[in-house]
């Protein structure tokens, strides 16, 4: 792919920190997997199984380990985790920035705030009293902050974000649109006729290097906070229930919804449309597969899964017939097998 | 938790209408369970199983029913129902107020539309023509209401939502941020080339006592409406199709799908993240488990469940595997049981 | 239903181009199905099941296949499709056009943006710089376009959609309202200790005559873009990865998460809440039944599903238990058979 900024590979090497072997003057003007590049194009070998489409890639030059110096007839960048520097060659080359330096004048701010001047503002956008913010934040069109917010120094909330009150976030987060953070958490007590609304009075506070993907919602706790650790990231129409607590650098696929007070811990990873139950705890370490539901607190590291694998609908039918008689398929195999004992 | 309000325990009695045992002029700062309560804080019994964290309790004051009155050393609030009066407590120490009393000037209002003076509509509004507002409706930033909708009293619609036109909304109803009402149900005639598009021209119809939570959608009818009655309570990420009635005081709890022309009966509890086909009716009293798919419909209440256990994913794919067999290996049984038998 | 609209039967026959016999003046000002119309009604009968019903219909006309032309005593229209024609004739009782003719004045639209006159914009709408817009194109209130981005003739934005920027957007295509298009898709490459963002320089490309429901969320690419091609419908809260290519005419109902660099054929019908793993293919005219997850890819044509039945839930645990168990039974059954074949 092409984009709108180029560098030379020199600069590349510099900015990535990355030995370079080859000419520092040839233009990069963008990036593309082994596959698909062509002259002007870093691209990066950062899985073994597809070493052997270096010798016939068109890049202009690629990230490789070392040991893969010797197979490139182009340009290369040394890297010891060259799936790391392409992520870091990528921002590079985004244009994404859409907001204009400065606050927009129809930006409603209250006079309490005291913003930065690195702040940028879009249009439409309201801070209500008490909020403060850091350096370098750019808050997009028509988001909402609520009263005694805090953001920390480079976060980038987009357009149309909903940060309820006293919401605290910390330094380098990003909020995807149409996200809502500090929502009320879903609490009734039950009069024996109708439900009587818990106001949530606890509140939402995320860590530093969060990134929450777009229409993903994470409410506010009942009494104490919902917390969001350093370094998690979250993809789009995720929910997270109140006072559930999300360890360190865990990640959490699209179409999650984690429920109230569950506690996850480190570097753990929720597939996608992955689902818990309420009031458990799951380990540091811990994979779930996609679709599963966590049914009960998990407390060993490693991969879990649940549910069935697709199949034809007419033979999903004649299984799930058994599956419903499958207490009483085991019971008579026992008894077989009791009986041929017996003999 | 310490909030920004208070009151003498006093106070708190005469609001709850509960019989005080104790000192009626200590001072309740803030509400904590048992376990995190310190000096200032209201705290509450609701399940006998915590009652031996009674007697360690370090609140200022505890709601408990009669029979625990004895077990308690500090000030005492007597309940039939503790947890409905906690949740009747938070109430008093809720300050998420955000909105400004009055009409932003930014508000754009329809000149069709009689405003009541009780109304706070936030900045960047639009109301449109034809809209009626009750008493003491609160719009949070950037609502929209579309034509001809009209909301009762109280009610509370949190910034960014989208009301679409001639959806009838009752009293004391939320809804919190990013959700969207009346948009146009999910139905096409395919032509034997191409889907075409069925216009929906019924609307949604929402009862007294309703909250809906964020980011959730309820699409209007094909030629009926879509209706949502009292007491319903839905959470966040929840969909809901057309022309499907939701029973009173029914939950709906977060990520969870409910197709088209469904009807939920009363007091249903659909759980986390559930879904139903299309077209079926479900009793009263009805709770279906978190992640589970109601298939067909269900004529008796009852707790109902869909989907296997998170396993290790090893054991699982074992599982899996055997599943794909099930309808051999029953017949195989049989077949075993039919020569046992011959014998 | 009745609406705001009405028609002569003539006007109607004209409209949909079906041949009328009966009274070309009768007025209809309204549709609805065989079962719930009366006097002023078009009514249809797309499923012979029904035909039994035609005779008691009240509706002042019905649109049927010739073959029933005999059994109806009312006015009738002659389709070949009459449920075609009948989606056809809800777009003349359409009256949900909730924007003025015009840009309102309170529209921040970028100089370089060269709008339509027959544009109509509403409040609180953000157009950056490079944007291009077609003809008779709508943007509802407090929608954001990003920069750069091209949408063709006929798109209708509902309130509050976000477009990230440089996405392509084709001809009649409809977003409704808190749906977020070209947000970065969820990509980071873990360094050891930390996830390390991998910029999304890829966007999103959108074909002809598409609808997109609410709050459904559709990333742009890493490198690549994630395309929906023409005809493409999909529903309310679905999330799409990025990468992703969904073929013509397919189907993606409510709750769906397609994950990223999947490939989805033409005519497909991904049901509500179904999932699919990443990296993976789907051939033309697939149909996946409701929250079921595609595990791997699939070639053939036809119908899939996972997952199980719903149950009581106490006879579901007991087939849970045993689904834990089915490695181990599947062998127990193995291992009579051996014995009684020994014998």
């Amino acid at each position: 792919m092409t984009h709108n900024k180029s560098y030379t590979l020199g600069e590349v090497a510099s900015h990535l920190n990355l030995e370079l072997v080859g000419d520092k003057n040839c233009v990069i003007h963008g990036l593309a997997s082994l596959r698909n590049s062509s002259t002007g194009h870093l691209s990066f070998l950062s899985n073994s199984a597809y070493a052997n489409q270096l010798e016939s890639c068109a890049a202009s030059a690629v990230i490789v380990e070392a040991k893969y110096a010797g197979v490139c007839k182009t340009n290369i960048l040394i890297s010891k985790s060259p799936y790391v520097s392409f992520a870091e060659a990528t921002a590079l080359f985004d244009d994404s920035d859409n907001t204009e330096p400065g606050v927009h004048p129809s930006a409603i701010i209250d006079s309490s705030v005291k913003l930065p001047e690195s702040a940028q503002v879009a249009p439409y956008v309201v801070i209500e009293s008490g909020v403060s913010i850091g350096e370098n934040c750019v808050i997009g069109h028509g988001a909402y902050i609520g009263k005694n917010t805090t953001l920390g120094n480079d976060c980038h909330l987009h357009g149309n974000v909903s940060i309820y009150h006293q919401v605290s976030i910390g330094n380098n987060v990003i909020i995807h649109s149409g996200s809502v953070i500090g929502a009320d958490g879903f609490g009734f007590a039950f009069d024996g006729e109708k439900f009587v609304k818990i106001h949530q009075l606890g509140s939402v506070q995320i860590g530093n290097d969060v990134e929450i993907g777009s229409c993903t919602t994470i409410d506010r706790g009942a009494l104490e906070n919902t917390v969001i650790s350093d370094g998690v990231k979250i993809d789009n129409q995720v929910q997270i229930g109140h006072n559930t607590i999300i360890g360190e650098h865990s990640v959490i696929c699209g179409c999650t919804g984690i429920s109230g007070s569950v506690t996850i811990g480190k570097y753990c990873v929720m597939g996608g449309a992955t689902g818990t139950v309420g009031h458990i705890s799951i380990a540091d370490h811990v994979k779930v597969s996609a679709m599963s539901l966590v049914s009960e607190s998990i407390s060993e590291p490693g991969s879990y899964s649940s549910g069935t694998w697709h199949m034809k609908t007419t033979q999903w039918k004649r299984s799930n017939i058994r599956f419903q008689q499958l207490d009483s398929i085991a019971k008579r195999l026992k008894e077989l097998e009791k009986m041929a004992n017996e003999k």
